[in-house]
Protein backbone atom coordinates (compact mmCIF):
# COMPACT_ATOMS: atom_id res chain seq x y z
CA UNK A 1 0.00 0.00 0.00
CA UNK A 2 1.66 3.13 -1.05
CA UNK A 3 -1.14 5.39 0.23
CA UNK A 4 -2.41 6.60 3.62
CA UNK A 5 -4.07 4.60 5.22
CA UNK A 6 -8.00 5.69 5.04
CA UNK A 7 -9.10 7.97 8.15
CA UNK A 8 -12.37 7.68 9.02
CA UNK A 9 -14.47 9.52 11.78
CA UNK A 10 -18.32 9.14 13.22
CA UNK A 11 -20.78 12.39 13.77
CA UNK A 12 -23.04 12.00 17.17
CA UNK A 13 -26.48 14.32 16.78
CA UNK A 14 -27.14 14.92 20.07
CA UNK A 15 -30.80 15.94 20.24
CA UNK A 16 -34.22 15.30 21.15
CA UNK A 17 -35.24 17.79 18.47
CA UNK A 18 -34.51 15.25 15.84
CA UNK A 19 -34.97 12.61 17.10
CA UNK A 20 -39.26 13.93 17.29
CA UNK A 21 -38.57 15.28 13.89
CA UNK A 22 -39.46 18.80 14.66
CA UNK A 23 -35.81 19.47 13.84
CA UNK A 24 -34.57 18.37 10.11
CA UNK A 25 -30.75 17.74 10.62
CA UNK A 26 -28.65 19.24 8.18
CA UNK A 27 -25.24 19.26 9.72
CA UNK A 28 -24.64 16.29 8.59
CA UNK A 29 -24.39 16.97 5.14
CA UNK A 30 -22.50 20.25 6.17
CA UNK A 31 -19.68 17.98 8.38
CA UNK A 32 -19.48 15.40 5.70
CA UNK A 33 -18.72 17.78 2.64
CA UNK A 34 -16.25 19.85 4.91
CA UNK A 35 -14.92 15.83 6.23
CA UNK A 36 -14.37 14.73 2.49
CA UNK A 37 -12.43 17.73 0.92
CA UNK A 38 -9.90 17.50 3.89
CA UNK A 39 -9.65 13.41 3.42
CA UNK A 40 -11.66 11.94 6.20
CA UNK A 41 -14.78 9.78 5.76
CA UNK A 42 -17.52 9.67 7.53
CA UNK A 43 -18.18 5.94 8.55
CA UNK A 44 -21.25 6.28 10.36
CA UNK A 45 -23.93 8.72 11.67
CA UNK A 46 -25.80 8.29 15.13
CA UNK A 47 -28.81 10.89 16.21
CA UNK A 48 -28.97 10.10 19.84
CA UNK A 49 -30.82 11.79 22.76
CA UNK A 50 -30.35 14.66 25.40
CA UNK A 51 -29.61 11.58 27.85
CA UNK A 52 -25.96 12.04 29.83
CA UNK A 53 -25.50 7.13 29.61
CA UNK A 54 -26.36 7.25 26.09
CA UNK A 55 -24.22 10.34 25.06
CA UNK A 56 -20.82 8.95 27.41
CA UNK A 57 -21.17 5.40 25.84
CA UNK A 58 -21.46 6.59 22.35
CA UNK A 59 -18.78 8.98 22.84
CA UNK A 60 -16.58 6.08 24.16
CA UNK A 61 -17.48 3.54 21.64
CA UNK A 62 -16.87 6.08 18.89
CA UNK A 63 -13.60 7.76 19.93
CA UNK A 64 -12.35 3.97 19.92
CA UNK A 65 -13.17 2.83 16.46
CA UNK A 66 -12.85 5.86 14.30
CA UNK A 67 -10.10 8.13 14.19
CA UNK A 68 -12.30 11.50 15.22
CA UNK A 69 -15.55 11.81 16.41
CA UNK A 70 -18.15 15.32 15.89
CA UNK A 71 -20.84 15.91 18.36
CA UNK A 72 -23.45 18.71 17.40
CA UNK A 73 -25.58 19.89 20.20
CA UNK A 74 -26.61 20.52 23.53
CA UNK A 75 -23.91 22.86 24.21
CA UNK A 76 -25.47 26.05 25.06
CA UNK A 77 -27.03 27.72 28.34
CA UNK A 78 -30.03 25.40 29.06
CA UNK A 79 -31.16 22.50 30.91
CA UNK A 80 -30.92 20.16 28.33
CA UNK A 81 -27.56 21.14 26.84
CA UNK A 82 -25.37 18.04 28.59
CA UNK A 83 -22.99 17.56 26.17
CA UNK A 84 -19.94 18.91 27.69
CA UNK A 85 -20.48 17.13 30.92
CA UNK A 86 -21.11 13.48 29.53
CA UNK A 87 -18.00 13.80 27.28
CA UNK A 88 -16.19 14.81 30.87
CA UNK A 89 -17.82 11.79 32.42
CA UNK A 90 -16.23 9.95 28.96
CA UNK A 91 -13.39 10.56 29.82
CA UNK A 92 -13.25 10.68 33.30
CA UNK A 93 -12.14 14.05 34.21
CA UNK A 94 -13.14 16.97 35.82
CA UNK A 95 -15.91 19.04 34.24
CA UNK A 96 -15.05 22.91 35.13
CA UNK A 97 -14.99 25.88 34.85
CA UNK A 98 -12.60 26.84 31.34
CA UNK A 99 -10.85 29.88 32.25
CA UNK A 100 -10.51 30.83 28.32
CA UNK A 101 -13.79 30.43 27.74
CA UNK A 102 -14.80 32.52 30.74
CA UNK A 103 -13.01 35.39 29.74
CA UNK A 104 -13.97 35.12 25.82
CA UNK A 105 -17.92 34.90 27.50
CA UNK A 106 -17.25 37.73 30.04
CA UNK A 107 -15.76 39.74 27.18
CA UNK A 108 -18.56 38.96 24.62
CA UNK A 109 -21.62 40.25 26.91
CA UNK A 110 -22.31 43.30 27.99
CA UNK A 111 -21.24 44.57 31.62
CA UNK A 112 -23.89 42.93 34.22
CA UNK A 113 -24.62 40.57 31.55
CA UNK A 114 -22.97 37.51 32.43
CA UNK A 115 -24.96 35.69 34.53
CA UNK A 116 -25.30 32.55 35.44
CA UNK A 117 -27.15 30.78 32.38
CA UNK A 118 -24.60 32.16 30.26
CA UNK A 119 -21.38 31.16 32.60
CA UNK A 120 -22.75 28.03 32.38
CA UNK A 121 -21.33 27.75 28.59
CA UNK A 122 -17.67 27.96 30.39
CA UNK A 123 -17.89 24.50 31.62
CA UNK A 124 -16.33 22.14 30.18
CA UNK A 125 -13.78 18.86 30.63
CA UNK A 126 -10.86 19.60 32.23
CA UNK A 127 -8.26 21.18 30.12
CA UNK A 128 -10.02 21.15 26.45
CA UNK A 129 -9.24 22.65 23.65
CA UNK A 130 -10.89 25.60 22.60
CA UNK A 131 -13.10 25.77 19.37
CA UNK A 132 -13.27 29.60 18.98
CA UNK A 133 -17.40 30.67 17.50
CA UNK A 134 -16.87 33.87 15.46
CA UNK A 135 -20.78 33.83 15.14
CA UNK A 136 -22.04 33.75 18.81
CA UNK A 137 -19.46 34.01 21.13
CA UNK A 138 -19.26 30.75 23.24
CA UNK A 139 -16.53 28.09 21.89
CA UNK A 140 -17.01 24.29 21.47
CA UNK A 141 -14.22 22.10 22.60
CA UNK A 142 -12.40 19.17 22.07
CA UNK A 143 -11.28 16.45 24.18
CA UNK A 144 -8.71 14.18 22.47
CA UNK A 145 -9.99 13.12 19.35
CA UNK A 146 -13.57 14.55 19.92
CA UNK A 147 -14.79 17.49 18.64
CA UNK A 148 -17.75 19.53 20.40
CA UNK A 149 -19.60 21.91 18.10
CA UNK A 150 -22.77 23.33 18.48
CA UNK A 151 -26.64 22.13 17.30
CA UNK A 152 -27.44 25.36 15.16
CA UNK A 153 -26.08 24.68 11.35
CA UNK A 154 -25.02 28.34 10.75
CA UNK A 155 -23.33 28.56 13.87
CA UNK A 156 -21.45 24.79 13.56
CA UNK A 157 -20.34 25.85 9.68
CA UNK A 158 -18.76 29.33 10.73
CA UNK A 159 -16.73 27.09 13.49
CA UNK A 160 -15.20 24.48 10.92
CA UNK A 161 -12.46 26.67 9.72
CA UNK A 162 -10.99 27.29 13.02
CA UNK A 163 -10.23 23.19 12.81
CA UNK A 164 -9.16 22.68 9.93
CA UNK A 165 -5.86 22.25 10.75
CA UNK A 166 -6.88 20.03 13.89
CA UNK A 167 -7.80 17.42 11.69
CA UNK A 168 -5.36 15.02 9.59
CA UNK A 169 -6.86 13.47 6.84
CA UNK A 170 -5.81 10.71 4.48
CA UNK A 171 -5.90 11.31 0.73
CA UNK A 172 -8.72 13.43 -0.12
CA UNK A 173 -11.73 11.29 -1.58
CA UNK A 174 -12.37 12.61 -5.37
CA UNK A 175 -16.04 11.97 -6.73
CA UNK A 176 -17.91 12.06 -10.34
CA UNK A 177 -21.10 12.55 -10.98
CA UNK A 178 -22.82 11.54 -14.00
CA UNK A 179 -26.44 12.52 -14.69
CA UNK A 180 -28.36 10.22 -16.98
CA UNK A 181 -31.63 10.79 -18.56
CA UNK A 182 -33.18 7.34 -17.70
CA UNK A 183 -34.29 5.28 -14.80
CA UNK A 184 -32.14 2.97 -12.86
CA UNK A 185 -33.59 -0.32 -14.29
CA UNK A 186 -32.36 0.45 -17.79
CA UNK A 187 -29.04 0.78 -16.62
CA UNK A 188 -28.44 -1.43 -13.86
CA UNK A 189 -26.96 -4.91 -15.67
CA UNK A 190 -24.56 -2.44 -16.98
CA UNK A 191 -23.58 -0.65 -14.09
CA UNK A 192 -22.87 -4.09 -12.13
CA UNK A 193 -20.58 -4.98 -14.55
CA UNK A 194 -18.79 -1.84 -14.35
CA UNK A 195 -18.34 -2.00 -10.37
CA UNK A 196 -17.50 -5.46 -10.40
CA UNK A 197 -14.59 -4.88 -12.89
CA UNK A 198 -13.45 -1.93 -10.48
CA UNK A 199 -14.04 -3.29 -7.48
CA UNK A 200 -12.26 -1.20 -5.06
CA UNK A 201 -14.13 1.53 -6.59
CA UNK A 202 -17.57 2.95 -5.01
CA UNK A 203 -20.05 3.39 -7.49
CA UNK A 204 -23.30 4.73 -6.57
CA UNK A 205 -27.19 5.15 -8.40
CA UNK A 206 -29.40 8.06 -7.09
CA UNK A 207 -32.89 8.11 -8.80
CA UNK A 208 -33.96 11.73 -9.44
CA UNK A 209 -36.97 14.35 -10.06
CA UNK A 210 -35.69 17.35 -11.60
CA UNK A 211 -38.01 20.05 -13.67
CA UNK A 212 -40.78 17.04 -14.36
CA UNK A 213 -38.39 14.42 -15.60
CA UNK A 214 -36.60 11.31 -14.25
CA UNK A 215 -33.26 10.47 -14.17
CA UNK A 216 -30.56 8.64 -12.38
CA UNK A 217 -26.76 10.19 -11.06
CA UNK A 218 -24.64 7.86 -10.93
CA UNK A 219 -21.50 8.93 -8.60
CA UNK A 220 -18.13 7.48 -8.66
CA UNK A 221 -15.74 7.57 -5.59
CA UNK A 222 -12.10 7.01 -5.24
CA UNK A 223 -9.17 8.40 -3.73
CA UNK A 224 -7.73 7.37 -7.24
CA UNK A 225 -8.60 10.04 -10.11
CA UNK A 226 -7.10 7.67 -12.99
CA UNK A 227 -9.64 4.28 -11.36
CA UNK A 228 -12.42 7.70 -11.74
CA UNK A 229 -11.53 8.22 -14.97
CA UNK A 230 -11.43 4.78 -16.12
CA UNK A 231 -15.10 3.91 -14.60
CA UNK A 232 -16.35 7.13 -16.06
CA UNK A 233 -15.23 5.60 -19.81
CA UNK A 234 -16.71 2.40 -18.96
CA UNK A 235 -20.02 3.77 -18.21
CA UNK A 236 -20.25 6.38 -21.28
CA UNK A 237 -19.26 3.80 -23.47
CA UNK A 238 -22.75 1.80 -22.47
CA UNK A 239 -24.45 4.63 -22.24
CA UNK A 240 -23.44 5.97 -25.53
CA UNK A 241 -24.29 2.16 -26.60
CA UNK A 242 -28.01 2.12 -24.86
CA UNK A 243 -28.28 5.97 -26.83
CA UNK A 244 -29.11 7.66 -23.41
CA UNK A 245 -28.36 10.84 -23.14
CA UNK A 246 -26.41 12.63 -20.69
CA UNK A 247 -27.76 15.75 -18.62
CA UNK A 248 -26.96 18.39 -16.25
CA UNK A 249 -27.52 18.20 -12.73
CA UNK B 1 -48.33 2.26 35.74
CA UNK B 2 -51.78 2.58 34.62
CA UNK B 3 -50.18 3.35 31.20
CA UNK B 4 -49.36 1.48 28.12
CA UNK B 5 -45.54 0.79 28.08
CA UNK B 6 -43.78 3.31 25.49
CA UNK B 7 -43.28 1.87 22.71
CA UNK B 8 -39.45 2.52 21.15
CA UNK B 9 -38.38 2.41 17.08
CA UNK B 10 -34.91 3.23 15.23
CA UNK B 11 -34.63 3.88 12.34
CA UNK B 12 -31.46 3.00 9.92
CA UNK B 13 -30.66 5.13 7.11
CA UNK B 14 -28.45 3.00 4.59
CA UNK B 15 -27.12 4.81 1.70
CA UNK B 16 -23.46 6.47 1.36
CA UNK B 17 -24.62 9.29 -0.66
CA UNK B 18 -26.12 10.37 3.19
CA UNK B 19 -22.23 9.73 5.01
CA UNK B 20 -20.83 11.51 2.62
CA UNK B 21 -23.04 14.72 2.23
CA UNK B 22 -23.99 14.44 -1.25
CA UNK B 23 -27.92 13.52 -0.25
CA UNK B 24 -29.75 15.63 2.49
CA UNK B 25 -31.42 13.02 4.45
CA UNK B 26 -35.23 14.23 4.79
CA UNK B 27 -36.81 10.80 5.77
CA UNK B 28 -36.22 10.86 9.28
CA UNK B 29 -38.02 13.46 9.60
CA UNK B 30 -40.84 12.28 7.81
CA UNK B 31 -40.71 8.95 9.59
CA UNK B 32 -40.66 10.38 13.29
CA UNK B 33 -43.37 12.97 12.95
CA UNK B 34 -45.49 9.93 11.50
CA UNK B 35 -44.31 7.30 14.68
CA UNK B 36 -44.80 10.01 17.03
CA UNK B 37 -48.13 10.68 15.87
CA UNK B 38 -48.83 6.74 16.60
CA UNK B 39 -47.44 6.89 19.78
CA UNK B 40 -44.15 5.39 18.56
CA UNK B 41 -41.28 7.05 20.35
CA UNK B 42 -37.80 7.19 18.16
CA UNK B 43 -34.97 5.95 20.54
CA UNK B 44 -32.16 6.08 17.71
CA UNK B 45 -31.37 7.01 14.19
CA UNK B 46 -28.53 5.79 12.56
CA UNK B 47 -26.67 6.24 9.00
CA UNK B 48 -24.46 3.41 7.58
CA UNK B 49 -22.81 2.85 4.56
CA UNK B 50 -24.28 0.17 1.64
CA UNK B 51 -22.15 -2.91 3.33
CA UNK B 52 -23.98 -5.36 3.64
CA UNK B 53 -21.96 -6.77 7.12
CA UNK B 54 -22.72 -3.46 9.04
CA UNK B 55 -26.22 -3.92 7.56
CA UNK B 56 -26.78 -6.86 9.11
CA UNK B 57 -25.15 -6.33 12.72
CA UNK B 58 -26.76 -3.19 12.50
CA UNK B 59 -30.48 -4.83 11.37
CA UNK B 60 -29.59 -7.32 14.35
CA UNK B 61 -28.52 -5.32 17.11
CA UNK B 62 -31.95 -3.00 16.48
CA UNK B 63 -34.56 -5.36 15.93
CA UNK B 64 -33.51 -7.03 19.68
CA UNK B 65 -33.53 -3.91 21.60
CA UNK B 66 -36.37 -1.89 20.11
CA UNK B 67 -40.02 -3.00 19.19
CA UNK B 68 -39.87 -1.63 15.44
CA UNK B 69 -36.91 -1.19 13.15
CA UNK B 70 -37.25 0.86 9.92
CA UNK B 71 -34.75 0.75 7.33
CA UNK B 72 -34.80 3.51 4.51
CA UNK B 73 -32.69 2.80 0.82
CA UNK B 74 -31.19 0.23 -0.78
CA UNK B 75 -34.30 -1.36 -2.28
CA UNK B 76 -34.00 -0.08 -6.19
CA UNK B 77 -32.73 -2.55 -8.90
CA UNK B 78 -29.15 -1.40 -8.83
CA UNK B 79 -25.99 -3.20 -7.54
CA UNK B 80 -25.89 -0.67 -4.51
CA UNK B 81 -29.31 -1.87 -3.43
CA UNK B 82 -28.48 -4.52 -0.77
CA UNK B 83 -30.95 -4.01 1.87
CA UNK B 84 -33.27 -7.32 0.97
CA UNK B 85 -30.44 -9.44 0.25
CA UNK B 86 -28.38 -8.21 3.91
CA UNK B 87 -32.02 -8.42 5.63
CA UNK B 88 -32.19 -11.97 4.34
CA UNK B 89 -29.19 -12.77 6.22
CA UNK B 90 -29.88 -11.38 8.75
CA UNK B 91 -32.98 -13.22 9.77
CA UNK B 92 -30.92 -16.36 7.91
CA UNK B 93 -33.72 -16.70 6.04
CA UNK B 94 -33.72 -17.24 1.87
CA UNK B 95 -33.20 -14.24 -0.19
CA UNK B 96 -35.96 -15.32 -3.34
CA UNK B 97 -38.29 -14.02 -6.03
CA UNK B 98 -41.32 -12.75 -3.92
CA UNK B 99 -44.16 -13.92 -6.28
CA UNK B 100 -47.07 -11.52 -5.46
CA UNK B 101 -43.71 -8.54 -5.73
CA UNK B 102 -42.86 -10.41 -9.36
CA UNK B 103 -46.63 -10.24 -10.10
CA UNK B 104 -47.15 -6.30 -9.29
CA UNK B 105 -43.73 -5.36 -11.07
CA UNK B 106 -44.99 -7.61 -13.99
CA UNK B 107 -48.24 -5.59 -14.08
CA UNK B 108 -46.91 -2.55 -13.47
CA UNK B 109 -44.10 -2.11 -16.94
CA UNK B 110 -45.41 -2.63 -20.15
CA UNK B 111 -45.11 -5.84 -22.13
CA UNK B 112 -41.77 -6.89 -22.60
CA UNK B 113 -39.65 -4.12 -20.52
CA UNK B 114 -39.89 -5.88 -17.18
CA UNK B 115 -36.04 -6.50 -17.79
CA UNK B 116 -33.53 -8.55 -15.21
CA UNK B 117 -32.62 -4.56 -13.45
CA UNK B 118 -36.30 -5.14 -12.07
CA UNK B 119 -36.82 -8.31 -11.54
CA UNK B 120 -34.38 -7.77 -8.52
CA UNK B 121 -37.01 -5.67 -7.09
CA UNK B 122 -38.72 -8.92 -6.78
CA UNK B 123 -35.93 -10.18 -4.91
CA UNK B 124 -36.92 -10.00 -1.12
CA UNK B 125 -36.17 -12.01 2.39
CA UNK B 126 -38.78 -15.37 2.01
CA UNK B 127 -42.30 -14.82 3.05
CA UNK B 128 -41.62 -11.29 3.72
CA UNK B 129 -44.67 -8.94 4.18
CA UNK B 130 -45.23 -6.43 1.15
CA UNK B 131 -45.52 -2.42 1.77
CA UNK B 132 -47.14 -1.77 -1.04
CA UNK B 133 -45.86 1.49 -3.18
CA UNK B 134 -48.90 3.37 -4.89
CA UNK B 135 -46.15 5.91 -6.31
CA UNK B 136 -43.71 3.71 -8.58
CA UNK B 137 -44.72 0.36 -8.23
CA UNK B 138 -41.93 -1.26 -6.03
CA UNK B 139 -43.54 -2.60 -3.00
CA UNK B 140 -40.96 -2.27 0.20
CA UNK B 141 -41.15 -5.16 2.67
CA UNK B 142 -41.27 -5.97 6.25
CA UNK B 143 -40.12 -9.15 8.09
CA UNK B 144 -41.05 -9.27 11.78
CA UNK B 145 -40.51 -6.17 13.65
CA UNK B 146 -38.25 -4.65 10.41
CA UNK B 147 -39.61 -2.37 8.22
CA UNK B 148 -38.01 -1.95 4.95
CA UNK B 149 -38.64 1.41 2.83
CA UNK B 150 -37.27 3.20 -0.22
CA UNK B 151 -34.95 6.01 0.33
CA UNK B 152 -36.62 8.21 -2.48
CA UNK B 153 -38.65 10.65 -0.21
CA UNK B 154 -41.42 11.24 -1.96
CA UNK B 155 -42.15 7.15 -2.21
CA UNK B 156 -41.62 6.84 0.90
CA UNK B 157 -44.11 9.14 2.20
CA UNK B 158 -46.40 7.44 0.18
CA UNK B 159 -45.95 4.29 1.54
CA UNK B 160 -46.61 5.07 5.41
CA UNK B 161 -50.42 5.00 5.30
CA UNK B 162 -50.43 1.40 4.12
CA UNK B 163 -48.33 0.36 7.01
CA UNK B 164 -50.31 2.41 9.77
CA UNK B 165 -52.18 -0.49 10.76
CA UNK B 166 -49.61 -2.93 11.26
CA UNK B 167 -47.40 -0.81 14.17
CA UNK B 168 -49.04 -0.77 17.81
CA UNK B 169 -48.09 2.35 19.21
CA UNK B 170 -48.38 3.09 22.89
CA UNK B 171 -49.59 6.33 24.31
CA UNK B 172 -49.43 9.23 21.99
CA UNK B 173 -46.63 11.71 22.87
CA UNK B 174 -48.19 14.88 22.50
CA UNK B 175 -46.15 18.33 22.57
CA UNK B 176 -46.78 21.89 22.78
CA UNK B 177 -43.81 24.32 21.89
CA UNK B 178 -43.92 28.26 23.71
CA UNK B 179 -42.23 30.66 21.38
CA UNK B 180 -40.23 33.46 23.06
CA UNK B 181 -38.71 36.82 21.93
CA UNK B 182 -35.66 35.96 24.26
CA UNK B 183 -32.54 33.75 24.15
CA UNK B 184 -31.60 30.66 26.19
CA UNK B 185 -29.72 32.04 28.66
CA UNK B 186 -32.53 34.70 29.65
CA UNK B 187 -34.52 31.96 30.55
CA UNK B 188 -31.92 29.10 31.52
CA UNK B 189 -32.08 29.10 35.73
CA UNK B 190 -35.87 29.66 35.55
CA UNK B 191 -36.47 26.69 32.87
CA UNK B 192 -34.25 24.45 35.06
CA UNK B 193 -36.41 25.08 37.53
CA UNK B 194 -39.43 23.97 35.82
CA UNK B 195 -37.33 20.66 34.21
CA UNK B 196 -36.59 19.84 38.04
CA UNK B 197 -40.26 20.26 39.09
CA UNK B 198 -41.26 18.29 36.46
CA UNK B 199 -38.87 15.66 35.92
CA UNK B 200 -41.20 12.83 34.01
CA UNK B 201 -41.91 15.85 31.24
CA UNK B 202 -39.20 16.06 28.48
CA UNK B 203 -38.58 19.94 27.88
CA UNK B 204 -36.54 20.88 25.21
CA UNK B 205 -35.22 24.61 24.98
CA UNK B 206 -34.00 25.36 20.72
CA UNK B 207 -32.74 28.74 20.02
CA UNK B 208 -34.00 30.43 16.65
CA UNK B 209 -33.19 33.40 13.89
CA UNK B 210 -36.81 33.55 12.01
CA UNK B 211 -37.16 37.12 10.01
CA UNK B 212 -34.32 38.55 11.11
CA UNK B 213 -35.37 38.32 14.99
CA UNK B 214 -33.60 35.72 17.89
CA UNK B 215 -35.83 33.63 20.07
CA UNK B 216 -36.13 30.56 21.93
CA UNK B 217 -38.64 27.76 20.88
CA UNK B 218 -39.67 25.63 24.54
CA UNK B 219 -40.58 21.96 23.64
CA UNK B 220 -42.81 20.27 26.20
CA UNK B 221 -43.41 16.71 25.57
CA UNK B 222 -45.08 14.11 27.80
CA UNK B 223 -47.47 11.57 27.31
CA UNK B 224 -50.14 13.07 29.45
CA UNK B 225 -51.66 16.66 28.53
CA UNK B 226 -51.93 17.80 32.16
CA UNK B 227 -48.33 17.62 33.07
CA UNK B 228 -48.06 19.60 29.89
CA UNK B 229 -50.31 22.05 31.09
CA UNK B 230 -48.72 22.33 34.11
CA UNK B 231 -45.32 22.75 32.70
CA UNK B 232 -46.98 25.55 30.37
CA UNK B 233 -48.50 27.66 33.31
CA UNK B 234 -45.31 27.56 35.14
CA UNK B 235 -43.04 28.69 32.61
CA UNK B 236 -45.30 31.39 31.27
CA UNK B 237 -45.13 32.46 34.96
CA UNK B 238 -41.60 33.25 35.04
CA UNK B 239 -41.85 34.22 30.92
CA UNK B 240 -44.42 37.43 32.68
CA UNK B 241 -42.50 38.51 35.60
CA UNK B 242 -39.73 38.90 33.00
CA UNK B 243 -41.76 41.03 30.52
CA UNK B 244 -40.76 38.58 27.60
CA UNK B 245 -43.06 38.57 24.86
CA UNK B 246 -44.80 35.03 23.31
CA UNK B 247 -44.28 35.20 19.50
CA UNK B 248 -45.72 33.17 16.58
CA UNK B 249 -43.29 30.30 15.43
Amino acid sequence: MDKKAKVNASILIIGNEILSGRTQDTNTSTLAIWLNSIGVNVAEVRVIPDIEKIIVENVNLMRSIHDYVFTTGGIGPTHDDITAQSISKAFGIKYEVHKEAFKILEKYYEPGKFNEGRQKMAWMPENANLILNPTSGAPGFSVDNVFSLPGVPSILKSMLGGITNNIVGGIPIKSLTISLRTVESEIASSLTSVQNDNQDVEIGSYPFFHAGKLGVSIVIRSEDQKKIDNCNSQILKFVNEKKIDVVDR
